[in-house]
């Protein structure tokens, strides 16, 4: 908002239970952006009510520029109200905020991980349907001092992971000149760095006109696993293109093995 | 079971818009496994209802092996409903069905590709949770001719790309002599390759007793997204560990920049 963006600050104020409702913790943003000059206004509804938020935005602003969004069911809803808006002014810029629990695993946390990790799966598909009317779509990965993270980090890692050492990519990620859509980044302490699929050249087990077994895909496992040569696939059209080929190698009856992309 | 696994074959027999209910298809399935002599029951309960389906399988057989499921919230319950069964007699094997519509993204699959790329964050993290019982759990994202892809997919295609093209890898991750855990496969027509994170080495953007800010963000873009020297990371202590790495480079006032796990 220092740099000029007009900006919703949505919480519902819910305790760290999901619990309560208050709407001390938008105003605190609201005065902050207020006092460096900046345009915000506050809104307490629950992203379940992405209509809702949307609105205020409108309401205030006459438009709606850029989203970050925290979690599956709320990103889905506001993003969809948002969606039309977006694509009428012609420009949109969306963050979703996944976590490295849902890239890695984290034990403990299967529902979160499940969560956060489809947040990357609605942002590779937004970032598609997007780019034609310049509404780019990216994710996050932050890891920060917050609330969330008190209970499980000691205090002193708390307090030195700062939530500002974070906030600049977002920012720039928002930013008009900004050309980024579809990437995933882990950030923070003021590192970041930017993650995408190696996918292994893979085995053709299969023969023409014989019955593909388990058996076969024991035996080349190590073939199938193996990284060497590795391809980076960024498209489902890529990925079926290779599945098309591999059927018409293997009718050709060639000696088949490697990745028919590579 | 073929070889020799007891099988529940669960399915709500629905209509591709997901109404209706029918027996019809699970009992054909088992009537196909009975006839190669294997072991197999149906269950026609949806998947919401994972205890009872779970309760089958005890009922019948006296323990439960492994699991295919098809979508977010019946993976998580019937997991669930299994998952103490797997623990007592250390021995489970989970396949979870994400898709290429959610690793890359695909064009009017926004709630697809967000519930099918969580079934991979699920996974990551069962991964995780199971290992130290012997319980696997491994996702696939399959291509095959079938109800789903005969709508999108030319005919012919439809059906070369068979079902049975993907099964023998299903059938090599339940098996017990697989040691793999945590993998992500696509496969199809026959082949079928690994897939893995690759991260950039990143850059570090903030300096000591200095306001991190977007211009520096922007100005390292490139860096950021370079991916010569890439590294990659399997866990989230790794990531969380780099995180910390920076702090310390930071504050000694080094010369920062590349990844420090690197
Ligand atoms: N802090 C980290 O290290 C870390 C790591 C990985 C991912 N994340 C992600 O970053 C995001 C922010 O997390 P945080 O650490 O700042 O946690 P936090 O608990 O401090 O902040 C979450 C905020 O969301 C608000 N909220 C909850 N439900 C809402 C609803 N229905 N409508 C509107 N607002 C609602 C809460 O009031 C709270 O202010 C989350 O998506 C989290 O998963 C954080
Ligand atoms: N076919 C492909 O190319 C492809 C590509 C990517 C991913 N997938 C995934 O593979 C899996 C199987 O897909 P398919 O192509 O065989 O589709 P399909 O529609 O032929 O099979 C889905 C089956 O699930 C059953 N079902 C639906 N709701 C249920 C419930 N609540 N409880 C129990 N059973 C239920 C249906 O009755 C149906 O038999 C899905 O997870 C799909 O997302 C398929």
């Amino acid at each position: 908002a220092e740099r000029g963006a007009a900006v919703i600050v949505n919480d519902l104020g819910a305790d760290t239970k999901g619990g309560g409702k208050s709407s001390a913790a938008a105003d605190k943003v609201v005065e902050e952006i207020k006092a460096k000059g900046g345009k915000a206004v506050a809104n307490y509804e629950s992203v379940e009510d992405g209509e809702k938020l949307i609105q205020t935005a409108l309401d205030t602003f006459g438009r709606i520029d850029l989203i970050q969004r925290v979690h599956l069911r709320g990103s889905f809803l506001v993003t969809r109200a948002a969606w039309n808006h977006m694509k009428n002014q012609k420009f949109g810029r969306i963050i979703m905020t996944a976590s490295a629990a849902g890239i890695y695993g984290n034990f403990g946390q299967a529902n979160y991980s499940a969560a956060k990790l489809g947040m990357l799966g609605l942002s590779n598909t937004l970032a598609i349907e997007g780019r034609k009317y310049n509404i780019h779509c990216n994710t996050i990965a932050p890891v920060a001092g917050s609330r969330l993270t008190e209970t499980v980090m000691p205090p002193d890692l708390v307090a030195s992971l700062k939530p500002e050492y974070v906030a600049p990519l977002v920012l720039w990620l928002c930013h008009e000149e900004c050309k980024e859509n579809g990437g995933l980044f882990e950030v923070g302490a003021g590192w970041m760095g930017k993650l995408r699929w190696e996918r292994s050249q893979g085995q053709t087990v299969r023969q023409k006109n014989q019955p593909m077994t388990p058996e076969a895909v024991r035996d080349q496992w190590d073939a199938i696993c193996d990284f060497t040569d590795a391809t980076k696939p960024t498209s489902i059209q890529e990925s079926l293109q290779s599945m098309v080929s591999v059927l018409s190698q293997v009718e050709s009856d060639e000696e088949v093995g490697a990745n028919p992309t590579a």
